[in-house]
């Protein structure tokens, strides 16, 4: 059994079960988005968190493990094709830049950290559009001198 | 003279007055992501606040004219390498296709704008180390059937 | 089942009941193009839209939901091989740049959304050989400045 | 002289001359897009034509001859970054085997030929926002069997 | 069944009933180019042609709609390995801009169609060594300018 | 001096001149094709050769050497974008396996030379239009087995 | 029967019978290098010594004459990961354009084939560690000029 | 100064002095591959060569320390195109297996070095057409266990 | 059995036993990573080795040939995604240039071997967090002039 | 002035005073890789460090700004060609996954930074050959569960 497989196990189960992210996030009390990345194979949960998601889903006890194994994080698409991905790219793309250097004015030299690392989205309603708002929330690193 | 002239022009200025983004930002009342990538040649400005920067910066008169110009939007490196815009490209990456999930959840079948959008990065303290906080908000767009 | 099965009981059954797409289009009311990229698996249908491609082509009833899923658009090839669908790639290198100037004369800074987005494709008579005349219709969306 | 000195020279002078490229075109008895992809350097014009450009734009008389070349017609980015050309590509990825099949309903086995080929830009006026309206007029053409 | 299907079945059935391509070529009255390429489901036969392929390889009946079908034109290697291959891509990288230029000079700016095409292999003899003869034809298209 | 060099004394000197590529090669008793490859500085020519085209245009004569040098024959597009050279690559990619069948078929295991090699196009009349004729002969080049 | 089922039948009977490569090159009087390129289904072989192969192996009388094909010869990696076969494409990177030069000197303008050609690989014994020599002897080709 | 300006004064020397490879080579008492490696910029030399390369071709004095550094080997063409070397490249591709199987079954796991490594170029008369012999000499060295 | 088939039986037996991979190099007299790599396939071990592994893990007798083989070392992914093994990817990019500059100061032309080669992961504890220290080992080599 | 003219300057003053990696980085009391990497540009160096590199090679007193600014870290190849460079990508490709592995038994989930990160390069005496030794040291991160 892999991650892969799980994620087909859980995928199924949802849809059976009628849950949707955020609920089985507040029923595991994590976030939405750590949450359906773990169901997704792309993060390793901590056992307890583990076990409540086999029981949440009736998958098979030997899921438990898999979904605490580290993940080996892979895609395919250097640059992403779906539309609600590739706007991501784009956004690095177009602002990349700026961010490097409005991070490098408020923090000196260093890095947002990509692992200590949490993120959530939301909706905001507004009469002209609601809009997608994500939140990035990462550790600052400095560059060690040495 | 082109986005590149000015964005030499304004680097120099920025540097010779001591000035930092977020001071520019407030000077021309705009917020400081949006202003940097105006500067940066990554966007175009409408005419008051081209007229500003021309100000603030002593740049010759022809540069408003050039930062309100719709800027050809091109970057080399399908994926980047500086490790602070790199770590952001490995976000999309990992969470990408969580991010699509959740916005379907939330809002049905559609994206998240990269045009009608809006940006702002902040700094976190924490005792554990600061955090940078990147904030993305984009107006939904649901796909048309026709 | 996913949307790829779906594509293939689709397309077997059109070919046994000797369908072309106009007719499938206006046997459920929308356009030939809309209703194509929905059997391809390249967009979602709402729910009644896809209940009538099930009745319409006897397809098993989760059929349905799948058609409803909000699909994950994936392309392998960067740069199309078909000729039918290079030619609209070359069209995009040889007149992008000049697409954007148009547009941008006509809107000021902005894009035509892929999105808020209807294609329309028509056979034009013409004595010295028809044309083929295709309509790409999208919302203008401005760059917010904030 | 090359094509991209004499682009540069009528980018300046359309600048100076407060010309649009509508206007330009209807001087020239041509279509807007055509006259600008003359202009950039991806399309030869007629002697005729090429002669008013100059006339228009005041260039040295040796542009003419330029205009005239056959031009070696080279992009360098397979996948276009800047967003208002990349929705183009999108939708090429997106709907590119839609529009292969419409058009082999239609015609049979054949293209849509991107050289016998016109292409128009409009405004179209919406009140939930204007949209672009982009129309491809390729001639059909046929594989031939021997 | 796909059209891959078909070219295994005429593959073996070819070596089963020891037929060369002219041969199978001349039994359907057309080139052998052209029936090598329908045959590897590079191109698509009208009814006659297919039903003959289906009588002489003793194919299941439902191989004529197969073969009939516009295939998708797909190759993998964007730069060919195998030798015999390679050396027609490398005389397009060394030849291509002389082709354009002398095509150029003889018809004015335009282009050899690869639809409206005919190809041609010939077998020359020569004492210093027998020579392949190619010989490409196809329409020569004309640049519209509108 | 080198060969980009030469190719650009000898574009000038040709539009000065008034000559045709047909007419520069029958000057110098060689064929069009190869006569343009070399003075686009493809090819190297023999002293006599190099030496007649000096004269023909009357370069400085450091540019005979220049000519006869063994090129570094490199094309920087590995898939070209330009549609007279890219539909020259399509057909590579369409017929590749097609040719590399027929040549077995014919000759046995081996190639076509590609260094062993003439090619000459031609124009031939057609009341449904003009068509272009290119011919490739090289030598066919059996594997050798030690 | 394809050549790769042939390589995997021959790596097996290999194997159990206790051969190696040089013993079976000289059981079917070939030299190691062709025969087991051949074997690996990267070269064709005559049907004498394709039957010799098959009866060495025990092979089933189908596979001399796929061992008798001209095979499709494809590899995947652009660039080799595999350390021992990098190096070899290190050497041509390193000391390509030396080889070229060297070639020119020797020759005048051509190159060295790799189709009428023939490799051998041999052990040196040095007290410093024994070395692997390899030895190219291609036919030199000349460029025709025509 | 770099190599690359030690390369290009080397070559304007060398065809000034009318002196071939093989003189230079011998005449500091090296190997022709070697000598024109050095001089190329892909190798370094020893300072007792350097020297006598700036004896040789009357370089200015700082070249021997130019020539004596360690080079920064990098090729842009991870495909070379120049039909020269490109046969070298798909040498490697073809017989890349082959010859890692052979060294294998000779020396053990390990590869050829391309460090410890010797190379040499001949001509080989043969009434068939002169052969390009290359040896490629590099000392074999085996993975470590630890 | 493959080197692939190997590892599944490895990594199941492991979890089954509860075996950590500094246990298993022990109990084989190696160390942890060269014993990792084995198992993952990426390197050949001895004999003894081998049957160690094949006894410890109750692997069937043949895997012990399969671990003995000569791998293919084949990576996928030119630019590794997962986030572990990029990090190191970037050390080669950021420090590469400066790492090579240093071996030249230290040892003078030549590079450091991967193949004669040794590697160790420590952890290094750290009040302000613990350290990842890898350590890589491998014998100078240096060019040779010949 | 940029931080590539600062490398200029300082591998000129570095040549002319004949002072090695290791005494620039003890006159500065820093490590000499990150001396290094500070002089190529890759690393930025706080203010002290910076005016002692000033001082120490009589640059201009602007080169202190520069040196102590963020660099943009860009490499140009994805796969390095430089044999002393390629060999530390190929270790990446070879263990990559072992050592994350390692990582993950020793650690958890989570990677070793690149940023909080020292690196250390020696010369260990052996009478087989001498070895270099690189250290990589950097702080453990822990994915975080939010």
């Amino acid at each position: 059994m892999k991650k892969a497989d799980v994620k087909e196990l859980i995928l199924e189960a949802k849809k059976a079960k009628g849950l949707g992210w955020e609920e089985i996030a507040s029923k595991i009390g994590m976030s939405p988005v750590w949450t359906t990345s773990v169901c997704f194979g792309m993060n390793s949960a901590p056992k307890d968190k583990a076990d409540m998601l086999v029981a949440l889903f009736d998958l098979p006890p030997e899921a438990s493990a898999v979904i605490q194994e580290c993940p080996m994080k892979i895609w395919d698409q250097a640059v992403p094709t779906d539309p609600a991905i590739y706007r991501l790219y784009e956004i690095v793309g177009v602002y990349g830049e700026t961010i490097k250097e409005i991070i490098h004015e408020k923090f000196g030299d260093g890095i947002m950290s990509a692992i200590d690392y949490e993120m959530y989205i939301e909706r905001k309603e507004d009469p002209k559009g609601d809009r997608v708002v994500i939140t990035l929330d990462g550790k600052f690193l400095k560059y060690r001198a040495w």
